[in-house]
């Protein structure tokens, strides 16, 4: 563990963050499944996206501005796909329950896809393919976020981080979970930068004149990230289209703010004022396995894959390839026996979380 | 039009690629599908893909590589899937037709889905989207090839250039296409450094040994392509995975040959051995947008969308960002007037394809 950090108990994290989900009003089973989502991304080593982040959905349903008890809707239906209004409800608790109507659609017709609009953010994009995964289906997660992220050639923030979550079943192999932002890096990383007083590498990030920068401060202050592949020249376009089509079928699809209009995650951040939707918007997929290919066909295959790629002759300098999934993995071993190493300042922000609410943090 | 280059009328070269692949003994109908799909990458600028690549199709044809007759079977749906059995037909024409299907079970069930296996090289996989995007529809389409890229940390070639392209229907503008391969370039760029004596960027490719590379030579002899976000840093981790998942959804799911056990496209290249399935593999998708939300909304805001990117402010030296799609139809717009330019070694090769099937090329 890291100087500066103390270990928690997974559990008693999870009790924590449900106790005071339910404090602010949100359901009981409402409360201990957004308990889930932020659990699964601290257990999985995704610190950004665990109850590191539990001050701002508390912030956020103090002020009134998400609504604790939602009444979802389904707006629209066919045999495979449904498009789910949110009613401005922790994304924590929307987000979960159109993956299980994806699911479910996927369970009569081969395949689901629920668009979701009028939610808020939905913590770790891996959690909502895992359930799939856990169904014996492949699945898909997608949401767009706050602009952060210049499209190539621009020079300002027009895009989220809009993430991509797929995962594939396997038999004795461990599942294939592929779960990446669409821009080369996490905002997280340029604070880091920042705070350590370190320089960025080129191809991470613009100033706000949107010339390419090595200065963290320079991208904080009105600069931008970059798409994945960065410039022209090494497939900036790319990573900028994959966001933008990320957009579309969570938030265009939906009927959601996109683009530079969704509204900001936390108070703090500025709001674009102009709403050409309701609240941001995600994109949900499952497809049985069986509805294409024999399970147990698919899952011996994939394990022979997994294995063929672990087989691959490393490059100088590593030990060769990882299959994606494998470093969350390698942490949720870790962190199961060591516990949940929180930083400094975010015990600060529990405890006073704790305070205010009457929820027991130890 | 550049030095070396003469042009040809496109609907020229239409009929002599139809008519080549009827006198390699393809149907008709089938003929001209494929002549349809070669011509769609000529007009929109993907010379990679087009005419071009006739002879690879005319080898492979009279080595007898390749079905001209296939029988192409179902064997396995549900209301939104289909896994389709191309019986080693052409790619140019087993795709579009596994593509039909994908766009007919949308008709009924919101979506359709559809892996294709035993099947040869497709072609452009813009073409597939457009053809859902004239139905009002969202299209997919995935194909993987033959091993080219290395992954993240590997020294040696195991993935495919795996391209992915997504379509979504605008109303006044024109729709937004994304068609990319996922590594950083395509190998053509690597063979046109090298016939004109340049250094490629780092970040593209590596050597035999693994090592980083700005040889064109190295990675040509032995050496592999990098995965989009090339280095660990700038995100090759995720380039690398959208490849594996592409070659999941394409061969996996439909039983085709995955990974580095995809047969070679041309007859020159070498060929694995090992099988793990038939031929390579695709994946089609077609989302009916009015299953989500009504259509007219839906374009309204893509056209919006759209606009509102046209108007980001430029980073310095570029004219602002471009929609996914524009180079190709400026392209498109081009060569409606001027023609299709052909290399002086294409025309040659055409030439003789004319000379040995009597189909008149001028």
């Amino acid at each position: 563990m890291s100087a500066g950090t103390r270990a928690f108990p997974s559990p008693r994290l999870h009790e924590f963050c449900a106790g005071v989900f339910a404090k602010m009003g949100v359901p009981e089973d409402d409360a201990r499944l957004a308990a889930d989502v932020l659990s699964c991304a601290d257990r999985r080593g995704v610190d950004s996206h665990g109850v590191a982040r539990l001050r701002t959905y508390y912030d956020l349903l103090s002020a009134g501005r998400i609504n604790p008890r939602p009444q979802m809707r389904t707006v629209r239906e066919s045999p495979s796909t449904a498009t789910v209004d949110g009613d401005n409800g922790l994304g924590l608790v929307v987000g979960p329950k159109a993956n299980r109507i994806a699911m479910e659609k996927a369970g009569g017709a081969g395949t689901g896809w629920v668009a979701v609009g009028n939610t808020n953010h939905f913590g770790i994009a891996g959690y909502y393919v895992l359930q799939a995964v856990a169904r014996d289906m492949i699945g898909w997660a997608m949401t767009n976020s706050t602009k952060g992220v210049a499209p190539l050639w621009g020079a300002e923030r027009m895009l989220g981080t809009n993430p991509i979550a797929i995962g594939f079943p396997a038999h004795e192999e461990p599942p294939i979970v592929l779960d990446m932002a669409t821009c080369t890096v996490a905002y997280g990383k340029i604070e880091m930068a920042m705070r350590e007083g370190k320089p960025i590498p080129l191809g991470w990030a613009i100033d706000r004149e949107g010339r390419p920068t090595t200065d963290p401060r320079a991208m904080l202050e009105g600069g931008a990230l970059l798409p994945l592949g960065s410039e022209r020249e090494r497939g900036g376009h790319k990573g900028y289209g994959l966001a933008l089509a990320v957009d579309v079928l969570s938030a265009v699809l939906s009927g959601a703010n996109w683009g530079p209009f969704a509204p900001p995650f936390a108070l703090r951040q500025p709001d674009p004022g102009h709403r050409v939707g309701k609240g941001i918007g995600h994109f949900f997929g499952a497809m049985r396995v069986d509805a294409f290919r024999d399970l147990a066909e698919f899952k011996s295959q994939v394990d022979h894959f997994v294995r063929t790629l672990r087989g691959t002759r490393p490059a100088p300098g590593t030990s060769g390839p990882l299959i994606p999934g494998d470093p969350e993995r390698e942490a949720e071993r870790e962190r199961a026996e060591r516990g949940i190493p929180l930083l400094q300042p975010v015990i600060e922000d529990l405890r006073e979380i704790s305070r205010r609410t009457g929820v027991p943090l130890e």
